[in-house]
């Protein structure tokens, strides 16, 4: 047990300790190489970094990171003299907005939960979460794919509609799952635990992110009694770990394993990297520094280091021999990687381009899903029960839910419309965004004359607009921002 | 006969009695069950609520939904105290607002009216009338597609053009009739009776609202002698209730029936939604009362729980038991249920999305049409004297009425056109508006080199750019409204 | 020979005698009929209304308008006290703004000429040269139409290009002619004068038109001997003044009569119409006077109640019996009527659609050019020395004619260029006009590889693209300003 | 040796002598030919030019362009009075907007570098680099191409990815190579060597172009030993000059001559045009002085009437005649005259439209690549070893890189993205723009799944986006801001 005196013995470069949660551990060694820069260490330098470290680290970044014997022990509780918080003002105006939020009442679809959650976020969660990678085209386009055109059946007895189905085996009352999304305490201070309490309410499935805020366990311990639980995995260069975290989700009741294989390397982001240099001092070293690369790669690849670019169709069948669980690669977008997937016996696929914040100009997983669902149909039967095809990205509305499933989807996973609903009104406004969803469920399926999930056929969405790209297209804002419109010729004085 | 005092006496929750047009009801156990709220209600309870009623309820909704022992009898009028009605001071500003409005003779097209009505309606009128569904996506798409391309014939002699048709049987001067909206006293005095009135004058066909805010038989007394008159009908789920309502229609000389057949509910318009909460103290109660689910419907879902979705196929040959109109099914928007309506043996579809209000990102009848036309081309004779294909839908101009003809529809349906031009200035206004349609018509006839409605031929219209959307591409405003652009690095002060 | 005085006496709705142009006229039967209304003529009565009559009116008007017995004679010019004419203060800011526009230097392009007159032109003018028909798709289409792609051949020895041509047999040192505009004083005193000029000196063909503000033997006049010129032709419902108006030009030497077939009414242009409520006091009578209907119909209707909407392809053998100029039909949209113009003997077409003033929503002339060549390449020789298709409308740049002629058109009409360039600086303003077409002329034929007019050939436009309608949609401005994007869920005080 | 006080006697029109570089010149008979207009020489009659004329000339246009008997000899230096030199005021806003630019740790991407530049530069250097030719529609048509999408392939072991190729023979360590822009000093002291120094320490291959600000000699001087070098050739009306230069090139090492093909005549450019008249008394001559045609061109025209437009295919074996360096030639863009310079034995083209300053409306390098890849490969081995195939224009991203590789470029050429980079950081400037590029290189090369560039492949590029110009259309801005949008009918007073 070491006393706050001795630790803060050690607040220099030549010797840095740091508390967290209750631990003492020396970064003395870490410092150059940690993502996020040493001087954002050397702050906390001597003291405890809990609060600083928590929202922005998994729970186990420090003991992953750091070897064994720099790990010194614990603080002598009894010398912690306790601290004072001071609120700051930005964070007084905040709690001032919040108050100030439209009641929960009026709150008419996913949109709206993200209107609120700009508003109301720091500064750093909304970059880190709004942002994607390069130009941001994908993003857009992700959404403008839903713009596509559908017809609908009529005179059909549409007095009970049922939009339940199962996926991966396992019942939900919704045909969506709640995608992972990272760093959910950046949000709320209950972070995923909003999702899990809210999921297990209304029987709706959580994929449990790796880079979650809350610990896995806290995560599964906040669920149910079975409650359906998918997990989200990032593949670690160190495969005993991935496989100790991978065999104790299943232990531990997790029924689906989706690898993420979109992001060997995670995206440049750009509104998350230029939050690095607000209010730091950064600013001071023009053209000097240039070594100092990893300053300038915001939070998404400072919390990436470990993510394996080597994972190939090679370690299949080593995840395969360790665990049961169905397993789904998360990140496909062309027909050849769907009958690869198929081929290497997996159990389906999630057409993704990551939210838009990986490869930038990728296509929509809408618009990638008629042409891999064409592929598959001549590689066995249709739809097939033993692999399933996930579409996710851009979706907010209950129509856009519809028109994948009718284009052959199993189901559809959203992220960021769940993740703003906890951010703005925590687990109620999960509730609030499972209820829109039914109801426009409710009333899209009458619109369209489908009556259950089954009725839904592709001759219910018009691909040919759909790959028209009748949707409007993204602009380029930043190309845009320097390109200087011509003039035309102009009168002498100004006061015409 | 019950006195003002002693309903007076009946002003809670407990024992709730409101006054509408003279007639005493007990509306307690009703509270919950109110599509607005009981909260509206209660503003009334134990007065005369008439004048809040009228508006927004179809004639007979509380005799409807309200069982007959809670019909409580006459308020006995020598108790009544002539109550001073105070006008607002939001409602001086309207019609003095009003006053300045353009003279009728500086309207000079159909979106005249509606810039007016924006601007003099009353907010929850404006609200409820412009609204659509979802992200109106299909509204402007209606408008959008009829920016598509007509090629001219030149050198006919076109000193003669003859615009005048026959519709279902009845002579019209105009190939356009009036399409049902409902509510018209939200937005004038006199209501759904200036269309009428003005119809009448000018030999134009009017479809009845179900939803009128003058009850039918008003409309219908207000009818010259012979003056063609068509019917909407909304199906109840208590089908005494249609059975009687078509009955009367019939024998009052109603000339044709159009079942609404995309509305098995009425679709969620966020616009009209929103009117709820402003000015209300619904505000107050953040994250509470998530079971208050009838609260945020708006006006549109408070006035149609009545309709019946399970409305089927199967209905139809009952339909032709208890009428002899020609049955016109509204709201068709594919090839394969316009067969369907011609192998039921009704007289005629409508395609239509519901003015966008229905299912959003469904095509524009304009581009169904061409579809259509082609099925139904090798379904029997074509023009088919025994079926008519009506569109509706984003028309504006007399060139989008003759594109729709062109491509083969019978006749064109314009609601919200006249819709607004008797709120901005009553009948009037709908006279004006069919003598702004008769000039575009001459006009664009003599332009096109057609002389009558016959040599309009699919030719004049260039499909091709209609089916490759060439006009504007409605913007997603929500996500457009969140989306936060990319920036560019920044000086470090902002005086540049 | 009649006094002043006398005339003052005839000054109300039941005597009305005005002088113009020192003749006196009696209007009283003619004053309903005025196609712009009673008032504006009351306005003079008794009194010279030469100076309001002529810029708006074609020379002969009232002449033609006015039977011979209503032709009083001569005022007696000893009667006729010296107006002092006062200058409103209007006119003197625009006079300001005329001696501040960008010297002639500075103007690069056409679009400055129109950006200049923007500004310099008295309101009415302005309304009445920019104006297009309905919501004014197609002229912005005309426009975007020649954003259409080239490719370019390099490594020709371009060291001399020549862009001179032959029109209709007569040289021309651009491939372009001046296309007619109507009422050229209502921008500049001298009216079409400044193109008569300034095409004799630089040797391109001016195209008279029958509503010039000066008479056809004042422009024939100012032209060199020998200078080309055509003749743009309403034609009249009195057959006998256009035998007259057509000798009476291929005696005074004219080499081309284009036959205006796009026009059996000339179009409403709302711009032009709006202009009519401004200033007047008409703003008084709402809803009165539906009657009136004359009223609101703007300059371009007011001028042309003497075109005959019966003429047809059986009037083309009359036209050739009475002249032997070439015959061209200005206004074909058509591969129909295009053959039926080269079945009837005349000597070539214009694909016009007048400057998105008549039909709107029609296609531009550009696009137009591809099917109709298609179509004439497979009835007869191609290019036909005795048939010409021309096209005009939207070209701005030597670009635009050069893809004009590489798809196949003789020659290019540019109206409004050039009428903007001498409302803004008179004769020299068009021959710079000329200057800039000739420059551009050179550096693009140099730059696609075409040394003479010759070389340009079809594959040196993307014609993929011009049918993609790659160029940038036009907005619907009326639908748009009126349509009202949905908002999000608002904070409660906006001081966020 | 000449005094200043005899130089100084020869100020005026009548002699006019200049000094430049120490050396005087007598450039009376020069003064009407100065394509930049004789005003301009005239201010530093019997002065000491060389200030005003080093940026915007390439270093031996005087000696070029002056007859030898009109050089004078040197300065006599000891008559030389050191001016003090004065730093005007916008300069000095200038200096001060330079010290508060971004720090380089700041600047994310390309596109950043413009940013700053856009701010820092002199009016006149951002005119003349960023301007394209008439409505600057290819310049964005260029960009947008970019935003064609691309799907990727997953799970391919991508820990070690390789973006390293060779070019025309030569090692680079980026795909890319830094393509010719003129007249660098304009934005930065030291112009060229900027890219020279950074080239060499990054293994990067510069472009050297003909008007260059530095003088060839001085580049190559600055290169490292062995560091490959290109060169951009104009070819002169004089081909001994030629000759010489290109001979010159070879001796002093450069690996590859670009004979730039698409400009026979160097583009107008407006903005740079426009430049010519701020800040000049020009503006007083008001519609005088037709005659003046060269007063109006901008730099681009100015520096560069010695370009022979008479090249062509005829002169290709002279260049193979005289030269053993590979041959490019630069600024092609049709399928036939690629296969032309195939046929001509030529090393490769450049797929370019010298970064939309030439033919306006031309399409994007990346678009004609595929028909010309498409015809390539008919023709031979592809990828063809001895046939090299570039692209430039509008890339910004690595992935637009990427893009141009995987459907058939053999490396991409960036101008004016290194360009900007040096003239807001100098050579510091370009080296982070190398960083930046391998940066997003790796991420998505990773993220395509590609590990080496033969990895790149057709598949990877959505061809059929490209070509449905899925990017946003190109405003035309100057006819948008002319044409007036139509307006609804107005209320009598503002004040709503």
């Amino acid at each position: 047990m070491l006393s706050t005196q001795t630790i803060s013995e050690h607040a220099s470069k030549d010797s840095c300790w740091i508390i967290v949660h209750g631990k003492v551990y020396d970064v003395t060694g870490f410092l150059d190489e940690h993502p996020g820069g040493s001087k954002i260490i050397l702050k906390y330098a001597g003291k405890d970094a809990t609060e600083a470290y928590e929202p922005i680290h998994p729970p186990n970044a420090i003991i992953d990171n750091l070897s064994t014997e720099k790990h010194l022990g614990d603080v002598d509780p009894s010398t912690v003299t306790k601290v004072v918080k001071v609120i700051s003002e930005a964070e007084k105006q905040r709690q001032a907005l919040i108050a100030k939020r439209p009641p929960l009442d009026e709150i008419l679809n996913l949109h709206d939960f993200e209107a609120v959650a700009k508003i109301i976020l720091p500064d750093k969660a909304w970059a880190y979460y709004s942002s994607a990678s390069d130009d941001e085209i994908t993003i857009r386009e992700n959404r403008a794919a839903y713009q596509s055109l559908v017809p609908s059946r009529i005179l059909r007895d549409v007095t009970v509609v049922d939009w339940s189905t199962t996926i991966l085996g396992q019942k939900s009352n919704l045909p969506v799952y709640i995608s992972a999304t990272a760093l959910g305490k950046l949000g709320h201070p209950d972070g995923e635990l909003n999702l899990t309490r809210a999921a297990g309410k209304h029987g709706v499935i959580q994929m449990i992110p790796t880079l979650a805020s809350c610990s896995f366990d806290e995560i599964v311990d906040a669920a149910l009694p079975n409650q359906p639980l998918f997990l989200q995995l990032y593949v670690n260069r160190d495969r005993t770990i991935t496989k100790r975290y991978v065999q104790h989700a299943e232990k531990r009741g997790v029924k689906g394993l989706f690898i993420t294989v979109d992001a060997p390397q995670l995206g440049r982001r750009e509104k998350d990297m230029r939050m690095k240099f607000v209010g730091d001092d950064a600013g001071a070293k023009v053209q000097e520094n240039m070594s100092g690369v990893k300053k300038d790669e915001g939070v998404a690849r400072a919390i990436s280091s470990f993510i394996d670019p080597s994972l190939s169709w090679k370690d299949i069948p080593w995840f395969r021999s360790i665990t049961n669980m169905p397993i789904i690669l998360k990140g496909v977008s062309t027909p050849e990687d769907a009958v690869l997937a198929l081929e290497a016996g997996v159990q389906g696929i999630v057409l993704s381009n990551h939210g838009g914040r990986q490869l930038d100009t990728s296509r929509s997983g809408l618009e990638n899903l008629i042409d891999i669902v064409n592929v598959l149909k001549t590689r066995g039967p249709w739809p097939n029960p033993n692999f399933s095809v996930f579409v996710d990205g851009g979706v907010r509305r209950a129509s856009d839910v519809l028109k994948a499933l009718a284009l052959g989807a199993s189901a559809v996973g959203i992220g960021r419309g769940f993740l703003y609903a906890f951010c703005s009104y925590g687990e109620a406004g999960v509730e609030k965004a499972f209820k829109i969803l039914g109801d426009e469920l409710e009333m899209n399926m009458r619109l369209l004359g489908a009556r259950n999930l089954k009725e839904l056929v592709p001759e219910m969405v018009d691909a040919s607009a759909l790959q028209a790209h009748v949707g409007a297209t993204p602009r380029d804002n930043l190309f845009d921002s320097t390109y200087q419109p011509l003039r035309l010729a102009e009168f002498k004085a100004a006061k015409l």
